[in-house]
């Protein structure tokens, strides 16, 4: 306690996690000492603002420091608004958890000096991860993690000099900053290891979007890890790749993710997790009943799996935060039980969101999957549709909604906020047959893309549909199988777009008078599609039912094909 | 059965419900005999198009009657592509239950027949309530209820000559009229009996869109009916209103909502309820085990209140239909449980919506009640944010949410849509505190309306805060009672706006050092707000600390505010 009497509550990080912490236990207690204490400079950076920063969204770098009414969130705004003392520019060096004092550097001076706590906050952050190849230390290799890292980009947006830009690694933040400055007119290249960009998307969804970021001129290379950066007289001239490629430019920015930094917490002997991060309680409890955590130094439970994993989500730390404001200034009474790893990012013209699980991770923790996925305009054609690509997830056993996929032009965010609030009650795919969403044409379908998809994933359940995946019909041909392959679509659609991969040509409306075409062996297979297949759906059903026994339907038709086409 | 065996189904009703029965009838047994008959001439309409049609944000009539790909859905189309007869112009006049035969007649020629079934679906939709007024026969009173109600409207539009127009009626359709009528240069009046418009919403949320539609150049009169149409020679010429009040007007749109079109029904001794919709199980199946119906002619459960209710939506009627596809065909496997009465409608810059109770709904079903108001951006400041007012209503018993409601520039369809979904999954209050939406700043807040609304919700649950309405401190202030009414924004946004009502301002950054200012008399009632009165609910934490014993929150702040401000 303090000499006041009042508690003393320090929290380390000013970010986001941090601020919010301080800022809920001040109105929980108005009578506590609250200081925060933070390495940069800033404080509450809308870090996830960067990229648009960068990408000239808006031109006022205070904008990412600001409240909604304009105040920059520096130490004067803490002290006289929310009665927190702030200290910028100063690094916690050690805890001593036995004195409850925190050893500090004040790194503008260089003095050293002692804070005492009664409760202690860890909001220390994550740290990029920098893959260990040579020449990482040239100048014009960088990351976008900080405001100086922000404002460095936007300098080189501003100052158009640099005509060639690398982003190393596919994630968010690649994506998101490839976007930024491809905007800028600089031609970007994505490299990411993986086979694919946006690890948190299925394979083929994650093709729709590399094929969008080409259309708009990145490019964007997979599994082709970054072997070195190249230079002349300490500044990066190229980035050469492990299969020996080299790609010329000026600027490369590492985006290979973040790694939860809780060094400060461990060297103090709390416990850390696999993944690297700090292990908390349901209440937000570290292994010393003193000191709390929250934001991206932590793990937290995966929500469906039960395991524990990284989530540096910016609305996570902040809903943490709150979590942890409450729990020192009364005890622990709130809770935050874990996350769905719901994320969603803007991608040029298109969005990419997910929430729960892909069908690949939830392969890997161990559930039997079944999916649908669908393309559909996101609202009625006479409104300015945008399309939509959707996949389901869901446990074969029970039935329950594992988790939903969506990218494209339309509105993908309120679907996979729909999807994180369906995970979290529970639903299953049968619940989702009859939702009860919001309809009007300004907003969507009479039959909105989530609850038609999961029309189709109950389809597909009851044994009425047999989907298969674009990915899966390509290795067929590729293979030099010959399912009969049938596109229902009319012939002008035909003529304005087609695979060409064999297929032949009845439209739907033809099929019933036109059956004598159709393979004589009823046990051929057949595969069925249109632009999103729907009318797919209705000849498989149609063939199935005069005797065709292997017939399926290519889930999400053109639209959700990845692969180049013959028109 | 038919001669030849196959199943015959026959479906009455072609424009929601009815043709998306038929279609899945079809999808699941491929050797029924469908047939749809249709009183209208045409099929499958997108109704809830019908204003937008209107208003000129498309052309081409078509697109109402079209599929995605713009094939016109007419019988032509239901035969090759549906292998469904659809007879139009046709009406169903009586139902043999005994004989299972349906007495029809030919509205073109008058000709009278019979169609057998073994299946019957009742999708006859509603009927438009028209008021017992004088003068409602009058040329120039008029519905928007079909194909050819639009066709009318928009050829008014087009014309040109019209200058006033009155809508009688402030529900969905009659804003939705108003604003695409208004968008054609055409002086418009809202007329409502009832004190606001859109009852779904709370008064106060209500009259914030009023402000809107005003804004707009609409004229609302509330708490008014209309008591005649006045015409001349056959014509329209004006509306009356109750209290004498004439309003000059060419054309009048009656949108005083729809009764379900039950007769068919009744007059065959089926089941009918209270609410005038035919009763049917949550198979849909109706008091006659060979006889479904879905739509807007049947009632079904409200799931909050377990009462039946009239839900006339698009949306359901479509997955209503489904339902009854699925069980004409295979017998009774999917269910339709109910409704949560989730709508939503744009109302020219504002989109309106809600789902669950209403604060009054909740009440007058029984519920103890608990609210939150919130005014925020839609999306961080510097991503071009909208605002948002948001009301939860929650069951204080049981910490489970009861409702949303939201409205304003912002986003409104993914948060309703997102809260319709934790209403089916039974989610409480606390829960939707820690909820895990997609956070990017392109698409919302980094905490999300929705959570932050929560907040403020359980901050009220555990007596952290106090919350008054704006209704209620103008209801103070009009009654002469004197709260110290304190606003706690900064000078220059006092500048700008403000309320004018007695208050006193004193900024959150300098109160700490302005406390002697404050009222004397520890028990005097201080109400705090600021813009959104989210620095109101920090100056009134504070002033609680500080020994005041009656310290309030107006909820929403001046955002919120729905009444005429000095400034």
């Amino acid at each position: 306690m303090s000499q006041s009497g009042a508690t003393r509550i320090v929290v380390v990080g000013g970010s986001a996690a941090g601020p919010k912490a301080a800022a809920k236990a001040r109105r929980m207690d108005q009578h506590a000492q609250i200081t925060i204490i933070q390495r940069s400079p800033d404080l509450s950076m809308a870090s996830c603002g960067y990229p648009y920063y960068v990408g000239g969204f808006f031109d006022d770098r205070n904008q990412l420091l600001c409240t909604p009414t304009g105040v920059v969130r520096d130490p004067k705004f803490f002290l006289n608004a929310k009665g927190i003392d702030a200290l910028t520019e100063t690094e916690v060096v050690a805890i001593d958890r036995a004195g409850k004092v925190l050893k500090c550097r004040d790194l503008k001076e260089g003095r050293e000096f002692e804070v005492g706590y009664d409760k202690l906050v860890l909001a220390t952050g994550a740290n990029p991860i920098m893959p260990p190849v040579p020449g990482i230390e040239l100048d014009g290799v960088t990351t976008l993690q900080s405001m100086r890292d922000a404002d460095f980009l936007r300098k080189i947006r501003d100052e158009r000099e640099i005509e060639r830009a690398v982003v190393v690694g596919g994630g968010l933040i690649g994506v998101e900053t490839c976007e930024a400055l491809e905007l800028a007119g600089i031609q970007m290249t994505v490299v990411e290891m993986l086979p694919q960009i946006l690890m948190f998307l299925d394979w083929e969804l994650a093709k729709l979007v590399e094929n969008h970021m080409r259309e708009k001129g990145s490019h964007i290379v997979t599994e082709n890890p970054v072997a070195a950066f190249l230079g002349e007289n300490g500044k990066l001239t190229g980035v050469k790749l492990r299969n020996g490629t080299e790609l010329p430019c000026q600027l490369a920015v590492v985006a290979t993710g973040v790694r939860p930094n809780s060094k400060l917490a461990a060297e103090a002997g709390l416990e850390v997790g696999k993944t690297g991060g700090i292990v908390v309680d349901e209440y937000m409890q570290t292994s010393d009943a003193d000191i709390y955590a929250a934001g991206d130094c932590i793990e937290v439970p995966q929500l469906l799996t039960g395991q524990k994993v990284h989530a540096p989500f910016g609305d996570l730390a902040n809903i943490e935060g709150r979590v942890v404001g409450i729990n020192i200034t009364t005890g622990n009474h709130a809770k935050f039980p874990g996350t769905y790893q719901t994320g969603v990012c803007k991608v040029f013209d298109y969005t990419a969101g997910s929430t729960g699980l892909s069908e690949s991770a939830a392969q890997r923790a161990g559930f039997e999957t079944i999916t649908a996925l669908t393309a559909a305009p996101d609202k009625p054609g006479f409104m300015g549709a945008k399309t939509l690509i959707m996949k389901m997830v869901s446990d074969r056993k029970t039935g329950r909604l594992l988790g939903l996929q969506c990218v494209g032009p339309g509105d993908v965010s309120k679907r996979i906020a729909s999807a994180a609030m369906a995970l979290q009650g529970g639903l299953t795919i049968d619940d989702l047959c009859v939702a009860d969403l919001p309809y009007a044409p300004p907003f969507s379908p009479a039959v909105d893309n989530l609850i038609a998809t999961a029309h189709v994933l109950e389809n597909k359940m009851t044994g009425r549909m047999r989907g298969i995946s674009a990915r899966e019909v390509r290795a067929k041909v590729d293979a030099g199988e010959t399912p009969y392959i049938l596109d229902v679509r009319d012939p002008v659609e035909y003529e304005q777009m087609r695979l060409g991969i064999g297929e032949v040509l009845i439209p739907l409306g033809a099929i019933r008078k036109r059956m004598d075409e159709l393979p004589q062996d009823k046990h051929r297979e057949i595969i069925c599609y249109c632009k999103i297949s729907l009318r797919g759906y209705e000849v498989a059903s149609l063939l199935e039912a005069h005797g065709w026994t292997d017939v399926k339907v290519m889930e999400g038709g053109i639209l959700a094909w990845p692969f180049a086409r013959e028109r």
